[in-house]
């Protein structure tokens, strides 16, 4: 692997397994009472944070102490980048106070690049989520929840449906989809989907109930509302008619298909309460996988000192 | 015990008494230069708090950190709640990270029962104060506080003095207190006492000068102001006269009897500065008091895998 | 050393420079896979921060975690201060809970004399920087990175430049490096420099280009727009001309002068981003000091109980 995980595309497909089994060796931790390891620590782990995502750094924050690395929590709100310091300037202090990585979250669109390349001598940068643009550990933990129901992903159909324009969770997971193997159908309205999406080598349709019942995983993405123009923004009656997914739909799927969602959810727009809480659904599941994902991230980033997993806590 | 702490009405005598007296095995270690346990040591403990207090919060972190515990500080502001999850998500979430307690504070009462009860597995809830309901801790602090000042509670008599009506404290105190066999009096103004308090067990009086006399105990509320209706609120010098504690009334009390307050005090309204500082004031003492018997009702609920307290740390 | 770290006046010559030898012990720390110490095993020490500087909070969080304290951190906004507590009793409930070290910063002066004197029997208070007043820290990882570069500080020559009036990091480092045998100049505008100057024991100047020549070290300070009526605020273009150094300027020194900042840096204001990335810039090094630093104040005031260093972690 390389240095930084920035982008689903930074991972050969040898990385990409690599991450996956490191992982699936990390997941049966979940199951013992002492979920510890000493691979990390006298490591420091910051997460530095520009946008909030409770979510996502407590699923970071949890799985650097896993590994006893020590954690520093960096909520950019109030920090000396309004007393006019650069993006520069904070990375040169991270790596100067000792950091061995450095989780970012930022709302702007290629910030952790920026991170990466600032001059770091040691420090990893891991991309957790830039504007609309990726969210690389969000589309391992993806896939890796994916193999653990459905084996190898050569050939699988994916159908990623929903928000794709605002979706940083689409586009990181189209990149490593494809890098697995996969073929990757993204569903939505034209107005939801974005420029240049023909380049990402997926399929794309407006046509949700055309693609169920070939796919071998359905992917629900969260409307970011937030993000969007009022003027563009579908009634929530007609974005769940399209392209919701309630019990209805999920009874024209196939038996072994699963159905994935990133969180947040908002229940009764992109998903009825009945198919989130079905067996479907492997949403919860999903939280879990990200724990494991994120230490075999960080415990590959790192060169962790000691055997992943071996006896219980040191 | 039972596998959450959600009210001081969960807990049997038996119970309660189990929680003290691991408390005050435990509350010996605050006399150690190291304050550490091994005894939860890879569990992790999740402080999600929907409204601030940091003196609770910060009670909850320092005990989890010396049982060896890993802590998530979860601020709910701007959390994905925001975005449109429900409560019932946040508590799938935080189950399938790994937490194996849940410490939540929140402005609703009844919230923490909503999150105890959304079907989890494996994790356990305390309430650490919700709306104007309950704050168990805190009645086991003060009960705690008590019995090493009184030794048993049977027959005793309790004075709670103040806002009765927006105290979950009082409540919290009135339920557990009356399980150890006290007599407690809720002493307030008409406007100050909730509907329904004869329902608690408890005698109620307008009248502090006639209770003081007969008290063993003291217990003075905190004016929360920021809950009243401001038409309802008392002028600082009326309150005070009628409901407030100063060297005058203090004189009064009988000489084993104490004095004590739940925090943040504010000093001339409910309570004069001579009182807070004076002899029987043992309201410094249930702060320390209050991490032993988190750190109690911590290892009880997680049923720590190594005896509570044997040699120093390991 | 004294039990609280206030005032760089509280360090005697043998203080600091105990400091600076424990520093250089732990220094080493730094180039290690492992930078983890049982030092302070069972320790706890509260970061209370009164005003926002993420850097000077992850900078003592850093160094408590090496020396394996646990850390709670308490942002005061929103906490029971804001309920009418006073920090006479934040200080005796952080005391209580079992505080080791309470790291203090405060927008008021003199904050954390209050601390320190609210009868507290174990705590000890070190100042992270108080209103314009103090940080003493800051002083001593500037003296540091200094005699890690010239050796002895007697008759060394420092340049303080900037805005002096609100610098805590001036009047902390006029303090100290005067301690430590160096000659101070404050080089500033009229306006810029605080009543009573004459009495730190200091030279002044208005004359940058005149001080130049002779200095060995050059420390920029940063202008503190924010603590400044707009009616004073000079315009960029004619502070930088006479008051911020650029290439031109730095041409001028001597070959072994070093260029310091204690950030963050406003770049183009009191320093030129060239000069800020030159080789004689020791800037980001102060940040990596700075933990070194930090871990041994709160080594020496809380008496570790093992040697600071000797093999790896335990």
């Amino acid at each position: 692997m390389k240095k930084h995980l920035l982008s689903a595309a930074d991972l050969s497909r040898d990385d990409a397994e690599l991450v996956l089994a490191t992982a699936e060796e990390l997941r049966s931790l979940a199951d013992r009472p002492i979920k510890k390891l000493p691979a990390l620590r006298g490591r420091t782990v910051v997460n530095l944070f520009f946008e909030d995502s409770t979510r996502t750094r407590i699923s970071f924050e949890a799985a650097a102490k896993r590994l006893s690395a020590d954690v520093i929590n960096f909520s950019a709100k109030g920090s000396s980048l309004s007393k006019g310091e650069s993006l520069k300037d904070t990375a040169l202090t991270l790596e100067a106070m000792g950091a061995d990585a450095v989780v970012v979250r930022h709302w702007a669109s290629g910030a952790p690049h920026l991170l990466a390349h600032a001059g770091w001598a040691r420090s990893s940068v891991v991309n957790a989520g830039d504007g609309t643009h990726e969210h690389p550990t969000q589309a391992l933990l993806d896939a890796f929840t994916m193999t653990r129901h459905l084996g190898s992903l050569d050939g699988r159909r994916v159908a990623i449906v929903g928000d794709v324009l605002h979706s940083r969770v689409a586009r990181s997971n189209a990149l490593l989809l494809t890098t697995l193997g996969a073929e990757v159908t993204l569903v939505a309205p034209p107005t939801l989907l974005p420029y240049g999406v023909e380049g990402w080598g997926v399929e794309t349709s407006y046509d949700l109930d055309a693609v169920l019942p070939k796919a071998d995983v359905l992917m629900m993405l969260r409307v970011q509302r937030e993000r969007m123009n009022a003027a563009f923004f579908p009634s929530v009656r007609e974005y769940s008619r399209r392209y919701g997914v309630d019990a209805r739909r999920m009874a024209t799927l196939q038996d072994h298909t699963i159905v994935m969602h990133p969180g947040p959810m908002i229940r009764g727009m992109e998903i009825s309460a009945d198919v989130a809480d079905s067996e479907r659904s492997v949403i919860v599941e999903q939280v879990t996988n990200g724990v494991a994902v994120r230490m075999a991230v960080l415990y590959l980033l790192l060169g962790g000192s000691q055997p992943a997993i071996g006896g219980d806590d040191a």
